[in-house]
């Protein structure tokens, strides 16, 4: 095999409770790909379509991730990648981890799997690592291993697959404004109150219990964010009447997708995902910023082999 | 029914990385305590052995938390309570959580099971918060539903009880000193940094998902406390000493039993738990201060009826 076409899926980071640490895969929404193996030791990233981003190995992010797998492979030659980008940069759906973890799985592939997962999460944590001044793991962890994926420790890195329940379903509303990773993160506090602390590992410890268990009702009661929803959420127009009104309708939980500015909402079931999806739309269509909304299913595969 | 006596299990409040959020209950290490039926609506406290607490009612963990149900309930009559002490005041294994659970566990029971576990719950936190001064539920909670519990939510009360790996041992050792459990939170600063905190909250969902898994290697790499036992731990004689020769002789994870002086260790096995527990009493006999060492399964059942 000397060239793989992939599906390189959109995720969700920080799902309420889990800043930094949790991330999980769309199934429906992500970019395209095109690796195939070239004779010279290099990464060369020979056409983008849908954004306009860089073509230079060192400023894009899957040339980076590409170059960190090279520098640790004895594979001789190098890639050429094609990108058919769906996923907007800055919008908080993991644009940057789509192209990072999308470039190693694809290159891995085609040097016949010599990398594990875990390994192929570090080479694309480089591209994070470009993309926001952070080697953040959170999206490039489910982008990767699919489904939910929880980074346990960054020191040592250690990703820990979770169980994905099967009606689960996330709807996303992507407002056309761009923030920033890095910005929005310049906002928050480098420290947080001991009470916060406990409410959200509290949390967090619901969420996983609650997916372990299949128990839609507590993923939803374990859907919150005390500490950072409050300030970037000022950032991203209509945020709280989005969520009032998710919630209204059925959504088990709804906050910021990674640093915003989308908004995402699970639901059990498509029927409730799609409630959800029109609710945030007539809330949006009334705000008057332009606007796209998402509803997937959670991708339990990670970045996937289309040709 | 009129008169019932139950085995109140001693408890692990924290678990390292689940501050006031998580604990577990144990097998083998705990308190007795008979409550009979008397026709006057009170709570009598007529005997205590084994430790020197108070007899009036609002002073005795185990009468108010009696207290807190009797005034939810509607039977016209009280309780006489006698306790046989085991757990020292103090020691950091959950004594005054054992009286509370224990009492109104054995009164529901009495009373045909008129409350919920939860309630059961509420309850006793009334007697932590004569305790401590804080109605904390991280001890409460696993006495009275057996094995690990979580404290999700404070706000409101939302406890879940989360699975226990078969060959899961407790070794605990307790130095013959005390610590008050409110002048061990005094020295806790009320905020932590952010990086703390992605770090505590990334080892409990660590944790969580090796109890579901069944994996102790994972239980083992998520046992940490980067916050909180730095601080308490200077408190403690030779803490961490104890703590590199449990990990070193194999224990899965060693640690601060609630706020302590009582250190515990988690390890797969009996034969294992009782190396850890040789090990404690080696280092800790070099001390010289005196000690306790107790060995123990985790406890599924939490309070149960033993006559």
């Amino acid at each position: 095999m000397t060239e793989i076409k992939v599906f390189c899926p959109a995720t969700i980071a920080n799902v309420s409770c889990g800043f930094d640490v949790l991330g999980l895969a769309l199934e429906s929404v992500g970019d395209f790909m095109t690796v195939r193996k070239i004779p010279e030791k290099t990464i060369r990233i020979s056409r983008i379509v849908g954004q306009n981003l860089p073509l230079e190995t060192e400023k894009n992010v899957s040339g980076v991730a590409g170059l960190a797998l090279l520098a640790k492979s004895d594979y001789v030659g190098g890639f050429e990648i094609e990108i058919d980008k769906r996923i907007k940069s800055g919008s908080g759906i993991g644009s940057s981890a789509a192209s990072s973890a999308g470039a190693v799985w694809a290159m891995n592939e085609l040097l016949g799997k010599p990398f594990s997962k875990l390994e192929l999460v570090e080479f694309a944590m480089q591209g994070e690592l470009l993309a926001s001044d952070m080697a953040h793991a959170d999206n490039v962890a489910p982008a990767i291993y699919g489904g939910f994926a929880l980074v346990r420790s960054y020191d040592s890195l250690d990703i820990i697959p979770l169980p994905t329940p099967a009606e689960l379903y996330a709807t996303v509303i992507h407002p056309q404004i761009e923030i920033n990773t890095s910005d929005s993160r310049k906002i928050l506090r480098t420290s947080i109150s001991l009470a916060q602390g406990i409410q959200q590992w509290g949390n967090l410890g619901g969420l996983i219990s609650g997916l372990y268990q299949n128990d839609y009702n507590l993923i939803g009661r374990s859907l919150h964010d005390h500490i950072f929803e409050p300030i970037r959420s000022v950032l991203i127009p209509g945020f709280d009447e989005v969520k009032t009104n998710a919630i209204e309708v059925g959504a088990l939980g709804c906050g910021i997708s990674g640093s915003g500015p989308s908004i995402f909402a699970l639901s059990k079931g498509k029927h409730m995902g799609q409630r959800v999806a029109d609710s945030m739309k007539e809330t949006y269509s009334k705000i008057g910023v332009p606007f796209q909304v998402h509803l997937s299913k959670v991708n339990t595969q990670g970045v996937k082999k289309i040709a």
